[in-house]
């Protein structure tokens, strides 16, 4: 496979954003990223998007945004695993221009969720969970992220207060962010006194329902060299892996084991190991997945994946920063973009774009973006070359 | 790109499968094809799918078809493009093989119609055209493709009689395809008679609503030679193209610009023309749609795509047979699974174990699977090898 760089990276502030539609959201992430990566038009679009059939009653995302962009005529599809879609679209470009079918490819990924009542969304997102044996009960997206949290507290006696520092961090770091949806602290106040949504998940340990789009533009290493003078971020593993959707079928449930494979074979494929990564973005939909991302990807021991959080190592300048630029917490979580936000701020960190929250000498970075209760977990590493 | 090889096919009976779910069906046409290629286990399995959001209230099939296939662990996803997503997901699976990512990647169209209400599944059929400027005003999907017809009728002076032999050969050749949804013939005097759905397509002019799932294996040529003794298929072309989703965009509402671009592209690739090719799989979900199909692919003069058929040359011993094992028409078109089922059906004429309905020496053959009213048309071009 030829190596695989980004040359260009876009987003749309997260938010409300009832002015726009999704296909506009899509326009102007794609826009921005293809103006800074200083193309007229890709080979290729891949959209990642989880509920737009159902939010926006719009299937065949692909075509729709490549023809909204102006690119009429390309290759385009939508690529979907719940909320690992951006990961996974992400994925598929990296593999249409690694495999030499196309030279430029662009990801878009694109969610709307506030167009509709908060019951709608509820059920929506139910369908990343397995409908025949978990959601049939009733049980929400929530409550199932719930019941992890339970397990864990339990488990390994951790006390609620635990994961507090993850929301305290994550909307710290999203204050300095003009595409945040939280641009404002919390403190450990603010957290205990939050109402409960699912117990013990409250408010502060659930990421936010939301509208946004982000977009890149990849192309391989050669091309990027003569296309571009900003530094050059190279895509040195990029790996899917999977589990079962029904926790019940989980052989242990704590240990997100396909984010366990994942960074194993992203670490195997890259030649690196945790030590190695300067910035984590982790999925922090909920804050007990920040916890079981940083344990799988080999930055914790097991039942100690609060520890970090507690003893700053996740804050920039700690060991291994999470959520630099407010993560799904603070940034905001629309589920089909989560991935490729995620991606988007890490190239902004390797690049030394962040400013204020920038991570020294910050080369090689990770991402793990999550799907469902981690079924399908995408992990992406990436390095500054220059 | 490394030479892409198919070593297994699988499909389901297609029909009213309430007997089935969703999962059981796509675990049948994988275990089937994984069976046939003589593999414990993918390494990667794309599924071709569009309507599990709205009508299983599922998403997130990836994970979820790959552990109930006993394949935990595999990287998986979903890959949409209206009724062209089996034809996108197996281009994926394609280019996860062709890069050299995996080596072994398993393709699953899926799709379960039936179960609900047809008010329910026409509205979710509609999300394959565009719902903020064809939905909105009421339009349904067959009215869109109505719309289409009447224009070719009325500029070409076409009698919808001359539309007549699509149905008739798709059903004839149904008849001797055990996995078809109708295995019976129809007469000239049947389709004259047949009630109208949306004027002037009638019921034999319309695929129906149906359930389905069918499946494919694919390795490296190298692998194949020493996993299989039935004859090699490779893919020699595998191309996506899109046009706008709304057909007041289009520059020409009967080109069928996505499907001339994507053939074209298709026959650059492969060197080949259509004189090269003895079977050509159409995506005849509305037999307009195999009229326009065959002049975009070039097999038919612009306004003549009719003749082939009248002229006999699309049966099988004709020119350019098409729809051998009955098509979307008589086989049936379960919409995500359909651009799998047309390569299952072209894979088994090409390796000669189509029987009764066996084309002669078949060597070159194509898919065109169309999703939406042309929006993305996805043409692959196979070769048996040996």
């Amino acid at each position: 496979m030829r190596d695989v760089c980004i040359i260009g990276i876009g987003q749309t502030p997260i938010g409300e954003l009832w002015d726009y539609s999704l296909r506009e959201l899509a326009f102007q992430a794609l826009d921005q990223a293809a103006r800074e990566a200083g193309i007229e038009r890709p080979e290729a679009l891949f959209v990642g998007n989880m509920l737009a059939p159902r939010l926006s009653d719009q299937a065949h995302l692909g075509a729709l945004v490549a023809d909204f962009a102006g690119w009429r005529g390309i290759e385009a599809a939508t690529v979907e695993a719940a909320c690992a879609s951006g990961g996974v679209a992400f994925q598929a470009a990296v593999r249409a221009v690694g495999s030499g079918a196309v030279d430029v490819a662009a990801v878009c990924g694109v969610e709307k969720m506030t167009d509709d009542t908060p019951e709608l969304v509820t059920s929506a997102l139910a369908t990343a969970a397995d409908a025949d044996y978990e959601c049939v009960h009733g049980a929400s997206f929530v409550a199932l992220n719930a019941l992890i949290m339970r397990r864990y507290m339990h488990e390994y006696r951790v006390p609620h207060e635990a994961f507090a520092p993850f929301s305290i961090n994550a909307h710290r770091n999203a204050m300095n962010n003009p595409n945040a949806m939280f641009q404002r602290p919390i403190t450990l106040e603010d957290y205990q006194r939050a109402s409960m949504i699912s117990e013990p998940i409250n408010l502060y340990d659930s990421s936010p329902i939301c509208d946004g789009a982000a977009a890149i533009i990849v192309c391989p290493l050669e091309m990027a060299r003569s296309l571009t003078d900003r530094p050059l971020v190279r895509v040195r593993a990029s790996v899917t892996a999977t589990d079962s959707l029904d926790l019940a079928s989980r052989r242990d449930l704590l240990a997100l084991e396909a984010a366990q494979l994942s960074a194993r074979k992203a670490y195997e494929k890259s030649g690196l190991t945790p030590a190695d990564v300067d910035v984590f973005e982790v999925h922090d939909a909920f804050s007990i997945m920040a916890a079981l991302s940083l344990e799988a990807a080999g930055f914790a021991e097991r039942g100690r994946g609060t520890w970090p959080a507690r003893d700053g190592e996740i804050a920039i300048g700690g060991r291994i920063p999470i959520s630099t630029m407010g993560g799904l917490k603070g940034r905001g979580h629309p589920v089909g973009a989560t991935g490729v936000y995620e991606l988007v701020d890490l190239v902004t960190q390797l690049r030394g774009e962040a400013e204020a929250n920038q991570v020294k000498n910050a080369r090689i970075g990770m991402t793990q973006n999550i799907g469902g209760t981690g079924a399908t977990v995408v992990t992406h590493i990436l390095e500054r070359m220059n």
